[in-house]
């Protein structure tokens, strides 16, 4: 994170504060007595830290009418309780996540809804030129935010490879092929907004810890299987970052050791044989023929193709055991399986199952492994899900 | 950790002291003002805290003679500044490793340092003969204790296998063939004493992290070799035990799937190619000739035998790329190498060296890879890190 833009966080003035309101927007609508327990802190506490943020607008009280998800604590007969919630509608966010061919821009709000999506082509993948294209596609988001009467408090931008957050540097994007790009300060200098710049499965990472199906968990992982074979990881409730920089490179465990040659310069290793472009080579190798792009392969998988369908069963079993990898290391309570590579999921579902299934080591097997469809406005809210947690947790 | 017996604790009053003993345990001799820089806490945090614990006798002061490892604040010229370190004869611990053959044994002071040392053979491996025999070696130390005038505050032990640290249950030993045995109940009942119980593997790491080659890093990884291929790590500060109990399995990370048979029921697993009895199982096959055991694989490869030689060159390739997978997912800052297999490692160095160069995935390169001879006491000595750590961090 960083900004030369005036900054304005969350009036949460210590970490026990930023705490509650983030079980609050995670978990609410809740009684204060819920958020109490869920969070690990006294009722006081509680009051102490809600009522400057009930002041401010960013949480607000309703009765209980019985029809929230609250359901472990019910009210006792007589007087309704009050419930604590997040005005959404109190700030707004933008997320922008950058491909080598396009950049994808939403609107959310402060409960990571996304109020508007739009994406536009690329023209050149120098950082002058993505920089220019991602600052047209913001203004045109600040211009629709004004119509919601709503300032937009934060920036977050994600993008393939290795991202150093807390510089606000992409050190390495194979994508855009840049290195030591300080992104952060360049696109707050030219948006004036605060910008959170991370990498985009980590912040697709952050969006469902927060927001989606890793809400309550201490140690998840989401993998993302399409164009690469991503992995992000919580392990004891926060993402991992890596010492220096890599983490959750499931997409290099090494399947087969004679295996097709990855771009990493090793063979075998996962990406070598699941990513779409393996696949597409795949087919192409086995079948003498030539494939056009994945929508075909897909196509002809579907209709009984041989060599399509073979391909498929191959990168989901290299999917399956690089999942048993993850969670033979690090005994996840859940693996979110997600990515535009689901679209073609019937073609390799059974075989992830079986891969994982068979190399799970004892009651790692006992993993929840579950998919989850990415629409391609995700990676963008992923982004906005860090400027959120920015905005939440900064320093004030 | 369970106990029926009265359990004495420290007297940290608040998860605060307990972080600032542990400081100045792993850290010490150290001035308050680097006790408060280390930990985070304000100078005034650490003059509450530290006072209960030198009433007590845990710390004390003493003049700075410029002799200390406390290097990085220099005191001002005049005035001497004053240290604070532990007494590590105030408190005495004990650590058990058991073993499918042998109980080892130590007792140690607070700082975790050996004191006394035994070893015993065991008669048979029933939950009953062990307990005996654990019994009969916990008193003949606890007699040796006596000598020094001082109270054991705990027992630590530590087992091979899916051992439930918060129930005190060995969950599944395959060495002495247990299931669900609650182990640390048994142990207090027969012998007085608080008991801690921990997977092995995971008791080194908690040793290497307060004690040892961790102390100061928040990421880093143990990995064992020898009979089994263990691995212990530590993610944001905290050893990782896995939602399920199942974490750290480097051994069956898979290296290469037309490998020889594991007894997980894979094939080419990293344990299948570089556990002792493996590596003797590929110098049969290779050469078609018996060997007797490690001693004589060790001498016959040091004289230049190349089937044994290229049976541990195989070997150090397969930790090599195991310990790759752990760096590419958690990019660790150091993986320290220990464990008895380490006798041999003059015969494997280069191939872990090369494997793991060639297999880590960018920055992952840069983890610090280093070794750290393990004497066989050493495994009971983080048995009794373990226990050292309840009397800590347990709830007054």
């Amino acid at each position: 994170m960083s900004s030369p833009a005036a900054t304005e966080t969350l009036p949460a003035a210590t970490p026990a504060a930023a705490h509650i309101f983030t079980t609050v927007l995670s978990h609410g609508p809740l009684t204060r007595l819920e958020v109490a327990r869920r969070a690990g802190l006294s009722a006081a506490a509680v009051t102490k830290a809600v009522r400057p943020l009930i002041e401010s607008g960013y949480l607000v009280e309703e009765a209980d009418t019985g029809a929230g998800a609250h359901t472990e604590v019910r009210p006792a007969l007589g007087r309704p309780a009050t419930l604590v919630r997040v005005d959404g509608g109190r700030a707004l966010f933008i997320g922008v996540k950058l491909t080598g061919d396009e950049i994808i821009g939403v609107l959310t709000d402060l409960c990571c809804r996304i109020l508007l999506a739009r994406r536009v082509p690329l023209a050149g993948r120098d950082p002058e030129a993505v920089l220019a294209t991602a600052a047209d596609l913001v203004r045109e988001l600040l211009t629709e935010a004004d119509g919601y009467g709503v300032r937009v408090a934060g920036l977050g931008i994600a993008v393939a490879g290795d991202v150093d957050r807390a510089e606000g540097v992409v050190r390495y994007s194979p994508f855009l092929e840049w290195r030591d790009v300080p992104l952060a300060g360049l696109a707050a200098a030219v948006t004036g907004l605060p910008v959170t710049v991370d990498n985009d499965v980590r912040a697709l990472t952050v969006a469902e810890q927060w927001f989606g199906a890793g809400v309550g968990l201490s140690d998840f992982a989401v993998v993302t299987v399409g164009a690469g074979i991503g992995c992000g990881l919580v392990v004891h409730g926060r993402v991992v970052a890596g010492a220096h920089g890599v983490a959750g490179e499931i997409g290099h465990v090494t399947v087969d050791p004679n295996g097709p040659p990855c771009h990493c310069g090793n063979r075998g290793c996962v990406e070598a044989i699941a990513a779409d472009a393996a696949i597409l080579a795949r087919i192409r190798e086995t079948g003498g023929t030539e494939v056009a792009g994945t929508a075909e392969a897909v196509d002809r998988a579907r209709h009984g193709d041989t060599d399509a369908r073979e391909a498929y069963a191959r990168a989901g079993e290299a999917i399956g055991r690089g999942i048993a990898t993850v969670a033979n290391l690090l005994g996840p309570a859940r693996v979110i399986i997600s990515g535009e590579g689901l679209a073609a999921y019937d073609l390799f579902a059974e075989q992830i199952r079986e891969a994982f299934t068979a190399a799970a080591f004892g009651s790692a097997a006992q993993c929840d492994v579950r998919t989850r469809p990415l629409p391609f406005e995700e990676w963008a809210r992923g982004a906005a899900a860090t400027a959120i947690q920015c905005f939440i947790t900064a320093p004030n």
